[in-house]
């Protein structure tokens, strides 16, 4: 068993090769790469990924688990062995479902897709991408018949990012969750209007203002760099550069890059990308090194992985106890813009609530409802319930009902996330609103392990929250699925009462009624 | 013909890929990398390079050309066509000969003989690494074993990187080179004086003291690279960043990357590491497009990819002609540096003539004298004429005959260049002396076809050169051997004469007799 286990290693290591360096062409290009170099990489990105994928579904792999899992009633089913026999049959077998040549097909199209997104988005032309969207609803239909035993069309997409979570247990809950942020929202928007503007004045604190003076670059990069040293991002083992679009990715053990984007008359942009992806960033330094080079390095799911991104960018940095610290030293650095502004101002600034159009600029409150739309009507498109045809209509109702807000164009309505145009229908979106959720569920807990989690914070320190994460969840990596993990870490399901507590409290107090 | 024309180049496409991928991943480790991911991108580089080589080696290939070349008879030799066949060949043929298990063996040997040679550099301790060394002779020369049709065993090394060149053409070349380089080097440095202190008053204006004020770091940035845009590095397809040692690499069609080093108590540092990789940067970015993702795209010869660099470098960069357009502005960029400096003066400390010990820090006269050093003692050691054990007093015993001045320990003596440590001996240093040689040549010819090229330099303009140099060297990446590339640039072949007269038309000027 050693022996086959060693081998089994040294050819998922030559897959972690692989891939990781894809990442880092895909990095580069979102970061550093001139303009002329990008028809040659996406040749590049194809090339390094087909390798990945023919080293992955090597009949030698299937061959070695074959042989190492009768082996698996002898040993630990929690051991680190049993689990990478295990999540590599998982990943073997999703991978040998899908023929090679579908594949060829997809990266094509989506490729081809997001050139037209590019285009569309600008133009407000949603007709320019509606055939091409068609088809990836008939494509991502076709990916989900490869695999059997699910239920929903939709099931097979969502358990390859959210393993276990399926359309049935997923449509309750947003529901629920749904129908009680309502009236939250409700509360914190004066009645249903886009801002908060003819509010009595504890509302009138509640405005952006503090947000919108001129921020230079390196002053801001430097402050965030700050913060997230404090949380325990590892610059040894990590960096951070600038992208049009924030993200994460880990090249390998012991390199694991966040990007941030700048907006000069804007201070929450940066530093709170940062924050996010520096979640996502610690979560990937803090895999046991052991499970490096394995399938078992990286996070167990899209919706964990997430929960971290959105603990460490809300639930700290959008806290009263973080301010407090920080405050005082922001307004070190920047006395001319923040001399007026006082902590109270300040704290409500980056917790403002407003019925807005654009997912990412959404606060805490709304943010779900916009999630929740896209995951509903993800799944009626695969279940052949909307048509393509009537799809920006259906979205536009959506956020009449839902958010209260028009969007004219489809520019901001349907238009505005890449994802179903460079990728696949379903599968997508329910992560975003499983992270929310979740790290809620972790916040309490570690606050239940340790009562004093504000006062650290409050201090400036956070080495007792990064230990408890550490310890309960990113060291395992793809050891557990999300729900043994969560078990494991908070000793509940998966709920939406702390999260729904946690925002009632902070929104309450924001927002006192009257 | 045209099908297995096609499939080659789809084949050498693929080679190209994964080579280009290697670059990258070098260009991060060199740039960007955290120190945490080093040993995981030592891994990472080892899997592309082999899966590189492996798809080069495919005997499909070699299939393929067998059937190609009976075509060779029907077409245009000098054809792009043609070209392909012959050097795919070369490359194919080489690449065959040369057993994988050795490759990897020698992978390995010479990553932890760099790792030695960082160790044994500044403890100044070459005990530490000769029986590497011992070890990497015995390689080399198997090496060299596997190749046939040489004479020497240098030949086949030096073949690799400088095709066409042998021991027995460099030998009396180097030797007559080393002859009227000498007197040169007298004449100019005060009778044998490491330093050229006590001289007469046009020589006291010689010293390097108007490079040593403090120059910030982001101005010396902006004007190294205001300058090599108005050589023609296209920074739409290529970009310059920092690294330990300044480098050029191609990552592929429309992606050509330099790095520089800045000292801030050294302005010459920085500038002409960017002056000197924007040479090689420009002859890659030059390549004619239909080349790409073949062996013909890439520099024909590590000799005439550094003419080029020393071209830009020297014979433009230290020329009287540049500085009148750039001294003026460089003086506004840096008054208080500079305000007391005459134009005189500063293109005299750009020319500084200084018998040292140090290779890379040498002036244009005294540069190939350390370079002819290395060269003769990596061909001894591979004779079997000179044994690692007396490597280190040889060179010292060469640095007082041809250069005057004593190395008192080995990290400023053999130590002090990673080549013969981090890869082969043999075939590693003639391409610098080669690259001299050639700047002259092939500026002479440019200078015959435009005369007045001092004259568009001085009004800040090199549209001209830069021109003649695409057309004539550029363009043709790897079609041409350097001598077939030198006779048709030039009309003539290689010659130490106008690289002679350009030396001492310049240093008779600045170092007038008596």
């Amino acid at each position: 068993m050693r022996d086959l286990l060693a081998e089994l290693r040294i050819r998922l290591e030559h897959v972690a090769d692989l891939q990781d360096t894809a990442a880092l062409l895909g990095w580069d290009q979102a970061t550093y790469m001139p303009a002329g170099g990008s028809q040659t990489r996406g040749r590049q990105l194809a090339t390094i990924a087909r390798l990945a994928h023919e080293a992955l579904v090597d009949p030698a792999i299937g061959s070695l688990l074959d042989r190492l899992e009768p082996e698996l009633e002898s040993i630990d089913p929690d051991s680190d062995e049993a689990r990478l026999i295990s999540v590599t049959r998982f990943d073997y077998d999703r991978a040998t479902q899908v023929p090679a040549h579908f594949l060829a097909e997809f990266e094509k199209h989506a490729s081809h897709g997001y050139q037209l997104w590019v285009q569309a988005r600008p133009a407000d032309d949603f007709a320019l991408v509606a055939d091409h969207l068609e088809r990836t609803v008939e494509l991502s239909r076709r990916y989900s018949s490869f695999f059997s035993g699910y239920q929903h069309v939709a099931d097979a997409l969502i358990d390859e990012s959210d393993r276990g979570m399926t359309v049935a247990r997923l449509r309750p809950l947003f529901r629920e969750l749904r129908a009680r942020l309502l009236p939250l929202v409700d509360a914190t928007t004066a009645g249903g209007g886009q801002a908060p503007g003819n509010a009595g004045s504890a509302r009138e604190v509640a405005d952006g203002s503090p947000l919108r003076a001129c921020y230079p670059e390196a002053a801001q990069i430097a402050f965030g760099e700050e913060v997230i040293r404090a949380f325990g991002f590892d610059f040894r083992r990590g960096r951070q550069d600038r992208s049009g679009h924030p993200f994460a990715t880990a090249l390998g053990d012991g390199d694991v890059r966040i990007t941030t984007r700048v907006r000069e008359a804007d201070l929450s942009e940066a530093l709170f990308s940062s924050l996010h992806e520096a979640g996502h960033g610690m979560y990937e330094q803090g895999i046991d090194p052991g499970l490096h080079g394995t399938p078992l390095a990286g996070g167990t799911s899209a919706g964990v992985h997430e929960s971290q991104s959105r603990l460490w960018e809300n639930v700290v940095g959008r806290s009263y106890a973080f301010w407090r610290h920080y405050f005082p030293l922001l307004r070190e650095r920047f006395p001319d813009q923040l001399t007026e502004v006082s902590l109270e101002a300040f704290y409500a600034a980056v917790n403002l609530v407003s019925r807005s159009l654009i997912r990412t600029d959404a606060d805490e409150l709304t943010y779900n409802l916009h999630v929740m739309i896209r995951f509903e009507l993800e799944c009626e498109l695969l279940e052949g319930t909307l048509a393509v045809a009537d799809l920006a209509d259906a979205w536009r109702e959506r956020y009449r009902s839902d958010l209260g807000v028009d969007s004219g164009g489809d520019s901001d309505g349907v238009l505005q996330d890449m994802h179903w145009f460079s990728g696949l229908v379903g599968g997508a979106f329910q992560g975003y609103t499983i992270g929310n959720i979740l790290s809620a569920q972790f916040y309490a807990a570690a606050s239940k392990a340790q009562p004093d989690l504000p006062e650290q914070m409050a201090s400036g320190s956070f080495g007792g929250l990064h230990a408890w994460l550490k310890e309960n969840i990113w060291r395992h990596g793809r050891k557990y699925t999300p729900d043994e993990l969560l078990l494991r870490a908070t000793g509940s399901e998966m709920s939406i009462e702390p999260y729904l507590a946690y925002l009632s409290d902070k929104y309450r107090r924001l927002y006192p009624a009257g």
